[in-house]
């Protein structure tokens, strides 16, 4: 069983489970807590949204964002292309009707086994970044097409990226070389402006570091033809408003425009969060609310370990709601189930919270479609990972 | 399928599987990588260590920190007892031989249908710290016994705990109290003095607290019987000696006594990683060496999201290793195989490592049996959940 048929496997539908589940329940699949509501037409709309907004542009869809195969048919349907970084994601969006010439692979240090495997499955664009990957390609590919991604300052992001992917413009322009002479397309360059960005100008000295890569190559009679501007599109979570999809387009448009001029490459984007993180809400009963000196915790069945580690350091905040609880709020800590300590999400900053909160409430986690039922636990404390019920 | 039987459809022996895995290969299973190598001798006799320098305390061991069910069957049939903290870990600890008798619930906020589930299931000492758990307790596994979980300063350990669990000596006093008044058995007092504790004196000031709250619920006539000294003791991790299994033993055997007097309780512990974290090694090919601007990082096949996630702000430090591989060392980043930047295991304190290391070379990250294979997630990126190999 691939891994990807394990999500699968995990899936509930509208129909309750035939097999024993780990909560023995009277209640249907569609009402336990926790769960991931996941809207598939929202995230269809949004990636039509960013098609349009950045037209001419080929929408590359991050399998590792939410690889539940509902959400990649209904995508690959819609016309939209698969960002992937392992085989089982290869052979994910494949299964979802993606041809192999829609495939990006964007993990810039692969084993060679999973080059070779999706180089087998079809896939031509590969992203790399150093001279052992431009070798490793070469055997384990031959005569693929290279993306080589160069660093970027992360700034205006909520999670800039670590400095663990990417290379200086004067890297990138040896590593083009280096390919072309190993026999390999020396296609382009690719970067990535840090998760959860809101600033659409973040797109700009990339894109112009990029260009400088494209006109050093161009003086050894390569020509680059493919750009791929990466992710990093935000969903609605809190912390300040969010730049529209248009905004986003109409500034990448502008800064392409400046730095290429009438001569553009063909471009391409990642998103996922983009496209699936608002397309999610992760629902959650309260188990309990305690008095912690003076500090009120309030205790839900999802946590750290079953789909919200991104809040780990509370970089990322979920927009939350509390339907039919109202009176006065305060502020409170947000826990989870396991009894690790580790599993808390909100404590530094706290949430505000009704007072009035207690066992058995639902808490509403929203823009949680990206990032969490692919970074559950396998069952950590004996708690299952987060099952997904897929709505219209 | 139960959470923990999935933990099981995981595992591999030495037997290669008969199913197709996610990565195709003709390779035996125990030879691939990434893997857990986990030694089920090594735990028992770890079990048994504890046991003898803790004479008259019961071991239970921490299923959270592996659940294997190999190891819980070797265990359970050492003699040792288990701490569990919901209904799918109550059931692997039986399916383990283990009597009901023999358990300790330590989740001190949980789920009312996993507290009834877990008394049906015939569990009795259940954890918890605060009023409305008390009231839920009473409820849902009548005539249970309590005992209360005080809050302790964490200091010495390397992973201390937050303040999500623990209340005050006088709270400690009144849950007691109230636990009688429902109908409950006031037990007695629990406590944990953080993970990975380096100092056996740390056990000091919690017993002199718990002594404190028996010897006011004695003035109100209840005769509380056992005291849960916790988890917290280490594995052989980097960054400093660790005293032997009988320092700590005999340390907290001296606190008792001058504590408790002739007076004493019951008491049990939960080691988790003192049981297992020696007793396991994750073994990882090294996917690829790349220069970041003069820093060396070194990419293996296993990372944050499949098994090694305790490496999250560097907290927890492995031991590393690569066999027959010589030469000068110097400092690297060490990063996992997923295009995920927070895939980074050591970068803020890089690790020693050859500098002649390459892709293909083995590295073995020892101490790594605790909060590993447990911690993975369900298959993140398209990459498998690390497997365990038993070893004797």
């Amino acid at each position: 069983m691939s891994v990807i048929d394990e999500v699968v496997a995990r899936t509930v539908t509208a129909a309750p489970r035939a097999e024993p589940d780990v909560r023995p329940s009277r209640e249907p699949a569609t009402a336990r807590t926790p769960r991931l509501e996941l809207s598939v037409g929202t995230a269809v709309s949004r990636y039509l949204d960013l098609a349009s907004a950045l037209h001419g542009t080929a929408i590359h869809y991050a399998v590792k964002a939410n690889p539940h195969p509902v959400l990649l048919r209904a995508l690959a349907q819609a016309g939209c292309h698969f960002d992937v970084a392992s085989p089982a994601e290869v052979r994910a969006a494949l299964a979802a009707g993606a041809p192999a010439s829609h495939l990006v692979h964007s993990n810039p240090v692969a084993r060679r086994d999973h080059l070779r495997e999706a180089h087998d499955l079809g896939v031509r664009l590969f992203v790399l970044d150093s001279p052992g990957e431009v070798a490793k390609l070469a055997d384990a590919a031959p005569g693929a097409c290279v993306l080589v991604r160069i660093v970027t300052s992360g700034s205006g992001s909520d999670w800039p990226l670590s400095r663990k992917y990417g290379c200086s413009v004067e890297d990138a322009v040896a590593l083009l070389l280096d390919a072309a002479r190993l026999g390999l397309d020396p296609a382009g360059v690719s970067f990535h402006v840090g998760s959860q960005q809101r600033d659409p100008q973040a797109w700009g000295p990339p894109i112009r570091s990029a260009a400088r890569v494209f006109g050093a190559v161009r003086a050894h009679g390569i020509r680059p033809w493919v750009l791929d501007l990466g992710g990093g599109f935000p969903a609605e979570l809190e912390g300040g408003e969010v730049p529209s999809v248009s905004q986003f387009g109409a500034a990448i448009e502008a800064h392409l425009a400046d730095a290429f001029g009438e001569d553009r490459p063909r471009t391409l984007v990642e998103p996922g969060r983009g496209i699936v993180g608002d397309a999610g809400t992760v629902v959650t009963s309260v188990v309990g609310v305690v008095d912690r000196g003076g500090v009120r915790w309030v205790f839900v069945d999802a946590g750290v370990f079953t789909g919200l580690v991104e809040t780990l350091d509370e970089a990322i905040r979920y927009r939350l709601e509390v339907p039919g609880v109202g009176g006065t709020s305060g502020p409170c800590v947000l826990a989870g189930p396991t009894c690790d300590s580790a599993d808390v999400l909100y404590e530094t900053t706290p949430v505000s919270l009704p007072l009035s909160l207690a066992e058995g409430d639902e808490l509403r986690i929203h823009a949680a479609g990206a990032y969490s039922t692919c970074y559950s636990t396998v069952g950590f404390n004996g708690f299952a990972p987060l099952p997904t019920v897929v709505t219209s």
